[in-house]
């Protein structure tokens, strides 16, 4: 049976987000303590797979997920889920709304439910915790720590709380997409949806290195869909860049964008090639398709006389 | 007296950041919870300042500061200081490093001295903790709740304890990069050597929106020092750009590239000129200078027979 | 009275399109030997303007007319015509097509009527001169120094001949675009639908200088119609670039770009600032009317808190 | 034995160019009144190479030439020659100086010479030629048509005339470009010192068509050496592009920029890659040799598991 790590514990988002794919449908599913267990789970053996957040559509890239994905041994990535997250207010049995004096939960939930509270319970004290899921889960301890918890409404049933309100996020359709990492061998087929993950160091922190990086996808009509400036962990000002693109590493533009990054950085990791989640094929400009690079080659062919 | 707020409590790397600047001499040293909070005390007027980390060496962007920032009414940069991150293992008077079996920190602190770990308490359980300072200020509670910290040294002084190990983390010259904040009013005066922050939001998620605006820095010769793509809190795929780019408002190159970004973009979000904590003037390729801008000018009027 | 200089002699298509201009209708009409002298009267004061020929659809750019307003003294273009290049067969009367074994034209003439001698007179001789309208002269010697003459219908007119044959050019739509030069001074107001043509030196025979030229058109949302190539004839390699623009002087976008030109040529050669023949506004990409121009200024000046 | 035709008739500078190369060492030249006929002799087999002007260093590109090559059956570039171009004054014999009343020159020879008639001979009347051979040559008639001619010193001992000055043009270094041309077949080996001859349509007149060009040939490191924009002899401002670039098409980093320009223009015209004439290796920045090439193939073969 095939394991997978997640970063736990039951409850989450990344479990919820897990269920949504074919993958785990038959799979053991492991909770891992921090996106380093799931992910060194993988490099180990101990797991097969890994489920790990890798981008908030509130809080941005999730940059310890970037971070080791391209650091230490190879991992790749060969399918992604996203998950809209939405929050509730969950507190043990008998607690009513009107009963709420402490709340417990993530900063960044907190975040994303400042509107909320600010109506409905402008005199509560919000008290940190390290996930939302653990806020939810302290509320099973006696006595109770706090009077309520901001987290998912799954953890009401995990966890048999009340949920004392619903869907209480100030962004109505907040998401995280969270990004299925094996070690490198059989690569996802190309479906004509799909997205390749990298990381580019570049030589020196030249000021026309992104520019150049940007030149080398666009000259073959590969879109960007996600960048970030990254430290390499050595000086402040000496980054890579973290980039998703259009395109599996198996069509044609991919390959010659991947191989004229090769030449321009200091190095190129590879993330991996998967499918989209939602299916969307890139809408190409002309002379880009995989006909058209075939054509250019036997054109060229036929210029050198073979 | 100046009123400046900070990332508290009293401890934290934002203090230590704080005393190296000027501003903090003479002035009100407030803590505060969170990035939040310190900057929610600008806008209320309940601080004239504040510093918040805005970037680090290991870590990368600090989302949450950006985003504040970002949103909200207006606030600027006036400074910015650069602390070198080191980390001591802390502990309550009387305890030797060989009692050490738990140990608390925050995660990216514990991130950042794994080697140091496995190579000399191996066998040692880490806890995870919402901040660096809090860990060690929880040791001086009775019973002690674990029995080290990594945090900073300063925190053995302010909470009475000792330092079992000194420079301690992975990499020796990690630094986190923080900045003061005011709101919009006097601008610091151009010292050749400064940088302006903007975020730059995109008329929609077109592939080529990243090169357009990095064309228009090129131009004018304007040099990049970060950027990151940040989402705009509406949905995944849009996307706004932060960047730190080399010179001032006042210099006339980064006037006319700003002049350009605003009729390119959606929308501009200024935030600030102020001098580079290193004093390190921009390298300038020709033709770029205010003199060159200026003898431009000159000779256009001379054409329009001004 | 006006005294417009123009690449005679009487006949020739420069006079044709002079007097498609309003300029030229109360004018005196002097006939020049050639580029060199219709343009050095204008220099000398002998003449008030010089209308000669810049580009030819068939022919491309008239190098030697660019060639001239580059160097010398300053002239600027104010007016452009674009005339429909024709030709006919031309004889003296009493001459019939089937007599006609010897014709005289020029070098470019014949070139554009192959397709007709071969289909209607394959075995006639075609001798070579100076120019269509001198063959045509030629014609009214006697005894005639050959048959007929490929030129204007209207020289049929000034010289008396007969036309043979009418519209006998391969390409129907042959065009000649003719410039209006005068001395820098009052410049023409801009109508909307202007063109601006410039010479570019750079400063040194670099690889990317071209894509850094076309870069400061490119992100002020400026178009360019013409571009050569031109030896500075110094040495094979050494080039400078002519370019039409469309715009005007007085446009924000136009002027902004030339003050960058300004900033990375070694010398920017004006050439005027004049109206389309074709009244055609240039379709322009958002961002780059003098609105955007002027909002962006005002934005700025906002920032600086002026 | 080898045929050659080139620019005749005897004593052009067509003829010194073509007796530099090894190739008209042992071969029959043959005379041709025009580029057409040059050029159509090596298309109907009466020859089997043709030398004729491409570029001049005071007049630019032959647009005639680039205009034959591109159009009709396909020929290619093999080798190319330059050759200072250099004027001397020559009469019949028994002719001073100071006799000189009338000179017979081509315009493009008298512009280049104009300021030494100024000074010595500034009274003298300019005839136009056809050609400065055609000049020298009517001096063998009697009664000579005009007492001298500026042309090639050559031509003083191909028609026995006596040379009153030499080395009269404004500019020293003047040269022209002449290129042999052949049919496609055997390519001439790679020399690591080569050039390539490229015509480019557009798909339609965009106003960023040539930026593309340009950004094809920057992102593989190939260096323009000449550029022209030519009208496709169908309407004004519909324009093809003949550009020389440094390069084989047997280099890789030509290759692939080729199968660019394939993908992205209507149509590449391939006009042959040829030794340098002056056998000076272009400087290339890192990256692009075909060692880079192939290193970046092979990785990218590793990636994909081949």
């Amino acid at each position: 049976m095939t394991r997978i790590a997640f970063l736990g514990p039951r409850g989450t988002f990344a479990e919820a987000a897990l269920r949504t794919l074919a993958a785990a449908e038959h799979a053991d599913l492991l909770p891992a303590g921090s996106v380093f267990d799931a992910l060194d789970a993988v490099r180990d053996g101990s797991a097969d797979l890994a489920l790990v957040p890798i981008e908030n559509s509130v809080e941005g890239a999730v940059t310890l997920t970037i971070d080791e994905l391209t650091n230490g041994s190879p991992l790749v990535i060969v399918d992604e889920a996203v998950l809209a997250v939405q929050f509730s207010l969950v507190a043990p049995p008998g607690v009513a709304l009107s009963d709420v004096a402490h709340i417990a939960t993530h900063p960044h939930a907190q975040a994303q439910v400042l509107g909320w509270l600010r109506d409905n319970l402008p005199d509560a004290v919000v008290l940190p915790a390290l996930s939302t899921a653990a806020a939810a889960a302290a509320l099973t301890e006696t006595p109770r720590p706090f009077d309520a918890a901001v987290a998912q409404s799954i953890t009401a049933e995990i966890y048999g709380l009340t949920i004392l309100a619903d869907a209480i996020g100030d962004t109505s359709d907040a998401t995280t997409r969270f990004v299925l990492v094996s070690k490198p061998g059989a690569m996802p087929a190309p479906t004509g949806a799909d997205k390749t993950t990298l990381s580019l160091f570049m030589r020196t922190d030249q000021p026309g290195a992104l520019l150049a990086i940007l030149t080398e996808f666009a000259v073959r009509g590969v879109n960007l869909t996600r960048i970030e400036s990254r430290p390499t962990r050595k000086a402040m000002g000496d980054y890579f860049f973290s980039v998703d693109i259009e395109g599996h590493l198996a069509d044609a533009r991919v390959a010659e964008a991947l191989m004229g990054l090769h030449r321009i950085c200091l190095d190129v990791r590879y993330l991996g090639s998967y499918p989209r989640h939602d299916g969307k094929p890139p809408v190409l400009r002309p002379g880009v398709t995989d006909t058209d690079f075939s054509e250019a080659r036997q054109w060229l062919g036929h210029l050198k006389g073979n």
